[in-house]
């Protein structure tokens, strides 16, 4: 037994790796539904314009809106490249020449996000929590400081510093607002429709890597493209042909629309949220509680998905000896992907929605033992 | 029982989707060798930056030298976002300010990539086959009209039309060559070593959409890059952290490497080569010695791997109506996706390395019957 707090790829709900497997073998029709008709084919041979895959691509785009809670005003896309390749479409279709991109750097994913908008135009970082070492999400900026920006682009959870908007912020003003919801994507109720375009590599709670979740308004698809773009980086190309372009990961598309219906089933996103709380809070209390384990993010800024914490040492080498005790320890106990992101080292539980609370009761446990023999 | 002829994502290896759907249920180490320890954890939720993951990825890499033939001096790479984002990264990378990109049209696939080239900067097409209507590679362009190229770019298999280059030719002077081998990558032993670059989206021969296959020359990679291309889209980004820049589609990379493992056991690229040829001949000789059935690809240019061919009539409307039925009447007999690409029209046969010999035959019975009845 082996417990993934991987951060992504991820662990996906029991059910869904059965229907994964069995559709490998063979697809069935209506995205493949319970007892649906057999195709004769299996997931990975069927083309993507066939009428099967027409019937997944469809069912997981209603999924979105219906479980996820994305708008009707707005359109989805199943895309390639992760939100690596977000970092540089956005500001190549949203960014006007002759204004500024306006930024929140709220740790490692957006700073990635600013390096590339950089490339492509003016950008200006509008708040930052670096000097606080990404501890929290920065004081919201006020209205003067985006007003005429392109767009205002804002990382809603923090993967790696383990941070979080609890909620797509309110944003006053006519500002196209843009999120990175990579992480925290599906794992409570969100406002989405305060978002101009959103996006999530769907490797955390939608679903396998190599496919990316974007929705975007119509509005914005309506405008005149600019011809200088590469084709298939126009948000445009993506919604003519919807998510069929080229050739989408057929596979992936499959899986997220089955995470998607078990999400529904589970009693949709609400429930979820609940269940994510109970987790969170467990894990946090015990990180509070302790003299050894010193939580990174405060309170306020928190992350359900991801928490974050150090080892307490006198010095930065205890510290890493510490913690690499520690890790040993958890992966010999069956605690796998314990360790933080290599660019900032410390400890971190990723506890997406199939992450199941006997997983995290078992953690706290563990540490809690792991404390008393430290 | 159904025969699919799918043009990609297209039939797999049997074998390979065993594996993948175990790999599903749980992923073993050694890449998912035979009898190797299993992880505890599903292929879909391990992390790219495993060790179970990064023996998958080495392996792949060390297969597509040794089974494809891709020499050591180039670096193998797995990309995301199809043919379709080379087209535009390989004039981003490779195309010098002062110098123009030189292309050879040999049909639709090539179109698009020359439309991208443009978009980027000066594009010169030197050969086209556009006046035959793509049934026939163009002659092979002189030297002074690729002279001073920042590169020679060509598509070796053209899936819609059905011509193809037998092997990557050999071009005089010392301009970089790019291919475009998506359809017929892994098919034949070819003469890689003669491109600087080459690229194909895996869906084909390879393995699941959703993956690209890249091979780029080790010197084009030390030069300096241009700042100025987005991270992701530079060659370079991906060269230094091998493939795992950013999350990678881990379990297409998996089934790409399950299937260059089926390759290598069924004997290597030569004893395929030689079942693809049987298969490919049997199909061209039922078209030559029909009056029914007008093959488009000309002697000398055609396709192993897709078959094309029109229906003969006296008008368009009766070609179409000729065709509709014979594609209606093959579906009802277990052949499915015989339809020409929709830009095109008429019908394909898209027999990759993993179609059955016998499913061949039993077309060629289907078509003769087809034919006497008509």
């Amino acid at each position: 037994m082996v417990y993934n707090f991987s951060a992504g790829p991820a662990l996906l709900p029991a059910p869904v790796y059965a229907r994964a497997a069995e559709a490998i073998h063979e697809l069935r029709m209506d995205g493949h539904a319970h007892n649906a008709p057999g195709t004769g084919m299996s997931i990975l041979e069927i083309s993507h314009r066939s009428k099967a895959f027409g019937a997944i691509l469809q069912h997981a785009q209603v999924l979105c809106h219906e479980v996820l809670g994305i708008p009707r005003t707005h359109q989805v896309l199943f895309l390639q490249g992760g939100a690596s390749l977000q970092f540089t479409m956005v500001p190549m279709n949203l960014a006007h020449p002759d204004k500024f991109a306006a930024y929140i750097d709220t740790g490692s994913w957006a700073t990635k996000a600013i390096n590339e908008s950089q490339i492509i135009g003016d950008t200006r970082v509008i708040a930052s929590a670096s000097d606080t070492g990404y501890d929290r999400v920065p004081q919201f900026p006020t209205p003067n400081l985006y007003a005429g920006a392109s767009y205002l682009h804002l990382t809603t959870n923090e993967t790696i510093q383990g941070v979080e908007y609890p909620d797509v912020p309110a944003v006053a003003g006519d500002v196209p607002v843009v999120i990175d919801f990579s992480s925290h994507a599906g794992s409570r109720p969100m406002s989405l429709e305060r978002a101009t375009l959103g996006y999530a590599g769907a490797q955390k709670n939608l679903g396998p890597s190599g496919v990316t979740l974007v929705y975007v308004h119509k509005d914005v698809l309506a405008r005149a493209q600019d011809e200088h773009i590469p084709m298939i980086l126009r948000y445009q190309t993506h919604a003519k042909e919807p998510s069929v372009y080229n050739t989408p990961n057929t596979f992936g598309v499959l899986v997220l629309q089955l995470v998607l219906e078990w999400m529904r089933d589970e009693g949709g996103l609400a429930i979820i949220a609940e269940r994510n709380t109970r987790k969170a809070t467990k894990l946090y209390e015990l990180l509070d509680g302790s003299t050894l384990y010193r939580p990174h993010a405060q309170v306020g800024s928190r992350s359900q998905m991801n928490v974050t914490w150090r080892l307490a040492a006198s010095s930065t080498q205890q510290q890493e000896q510490a913690t690499k005790r520690f890790l040993e320890q958890a992966t010999l106990a069956g605690f796998d992907g314990l360790q933080g992101h290599r660019t900032v080292g410390g400890c971190r539980a990723s506890i997406y929605n199939a992450f199941p609370e006997r997983g995290v009761t078992a953690l706290c446990e563990f540490m809690r033992e792991f404390e008393r023999r430290a």
